[in-house]
């Protein structure tokens, strides 16, 4: 996993500096809005889906160049979630990659147009990417804007989450909401790195069979870490999904049924990459990532 | 002015037929989400920005067909930012557009989501309008962008605004809090059309000087609107400047001395569309209601 590492540093690295260029420096007014962006976007995040969207796009011959402008906006639109996800009348956190949730520091109306703003600046960072043509360009902006929205996206996840709170939900139930919630930007940032590569058709659609497995992966691992791990390893509130009564799967099925689903899920996610008539190895290795990750 | 009275019953009904189409409908999951979008969405506003989009556009000979996802996109976004400043943490209002704010409704979670969903709807309205070149659509994604977001936008004049209350401000700071929150959109309105229309060089900087005047003169009789308009007529709380101490045209300059800078920029604006080689009629005509509404 050596190699992975040095993958995660290269697109912390770039995808840091780009959201750096994209975003208004903090000495520009209004200065407590641009602060407060920048609090939540440079918290030290695993920039996991910059990393997926860019494994993606190498794996069909496209430079990292060509894809940061996507991988940070699909970054900028993962912290506007948090942003709004953690504020008091939805999740209500406190504590949030290892520092104080935005509207803790900054107060709920800033915390609120600082997500508003960081979507506004991911699709702008869509549109103004010179690297690509313009119809891959609204190909994007099309595919996140789908993958964020409603009805079977980010924000439609969310609400459903809200929804079921303090009900007893099924196991579809709670797929639905996963896959909406947390699945959907997963999905769209390997898609489009794929997209942005011109994959075939058959390679598109087994990419996006490998992407709903690694959504699934990912919240399933979400999950287990929020029941295992400690809030210092985690960065945000541990045990705060059996304290609002949220239905997870380790609530469901146990922690180690749990484990074992994510192992198979991985194992058949291996499988749709081993089709591709590409190097995969890359993609691989952010699949094994996300079963072991620790926080 | 009967003429454009059929001119906004028109839009109105265009626009409303078009957002109806690009919203979930409300019996689709999460219901109560896409009620909420729908519940200050169609909740009888006036679309002056569509309007101005539309008559910008026609101004330079493009049809209504080509320009209703344009103008519902800026409409959704107009919404979005309503819902979420009428939140408790910013400006805590229970009346828009005559009924009950969204947060009041639905509750604040869903409200923040719904603002949410919105402002992803409107680009994903943008990317996928199948009338446009996909050059002319990242355009119009980019233009839109930047005039709803930071550091120039809509979002940051929302700040200022927020940044401000409660302290003394100079008419140079009003002018850039309104230039922003209100005019940066409704000025992309304007432009937008052009865009559409593939207006010259120079007939883009006759409009771009027109729509700042457009912009600034809407704030004027909105504040205007405050002072003397009854909370019945207004359909949100009248009075609301004063109480909160917000910074206003009337409070700085007193009633009369407003009229009389309203109707003087509203005279500038109309010298701007004389320049103009086109029919600019309906222009305005709009121009001459914005000074002359009511609400």
């Amino acid at each position: 996993m050596a190699v992975l590492e040095e993958f995660f540093a290269e697109v912390r690295h770039e995808v840091d500096a780009t959201l750096d260029k994209l975003i208004p420096d903090a000495r520009v007014a209004p200065i407590r809005l641009h602060e407060a962006i920048r609090w939540s976007v440079f918290a030290g995040g695993k920039r996991i889906r910059p990393a997926i969207l860019i494994a993606s796009g190498r794996t069909f011959g496209v430079s990292t160049a060509d894809l940061l402008y996507t991988a940070a906006a699909v970054e900028m639109i993962h912290t506007y979630s948090l942003i709004h996800d953690d504020l008091p009348s939805m999740d209500d956190d406190d504590l949030r990659r290892g520092r104080a949730t935005c509207h803790k520091q900054f107060g709920e109306a800033t915390a609120i147009l600082a997500g508003d703003a960081l979507q506004t600046l991911a699709f702008k960072a869509l549109a103004d990417n010179i690297h690509l043509t313009a119809e891959t360009r609204v190909r994007l902006i099309s595919l996140i804007s789908q993958a964020s929205g409603t009805p079977n996206g980010m924000v439609s996840g969310q609400q459903l989450d809200l929804d079921g709170e303090g009900n007893e939900l099924s196991i579809a139930d709670l797929e639905q909401i996963h896959r909406q919630k947390t699945g959907a930007l997963i999905r769209a940032s390997a898609i489009a790195g794929a997209a942005i590569g011109n994959a075939t058709g058959d390679e598109m659609a087994t990419i996006e069979s490998y992407a709903v497995k690694l959504g699934l992966l990912f919240q399933i691992t979400d999950d287990l870490l929020d029941v295992t791990a400690a809030t210092e390893t985690l960065g945000k509130t541990a045990g705060k999904d059996a304290s609002s009564s949220k239905a997870t799967y380790p609530g469901h099925y146990g922690v180690k049924a749990t484990q074992v689903m994510a192992a198979k899920i991985s194992i058949e996610a291996l499988n749709d990459l081993s089709t591709i008539r590409r190097d995969t190895t890359v993609l691989a290795d952010l699949t094994a990532f996300v079963v072991k990750r620790k926080n």
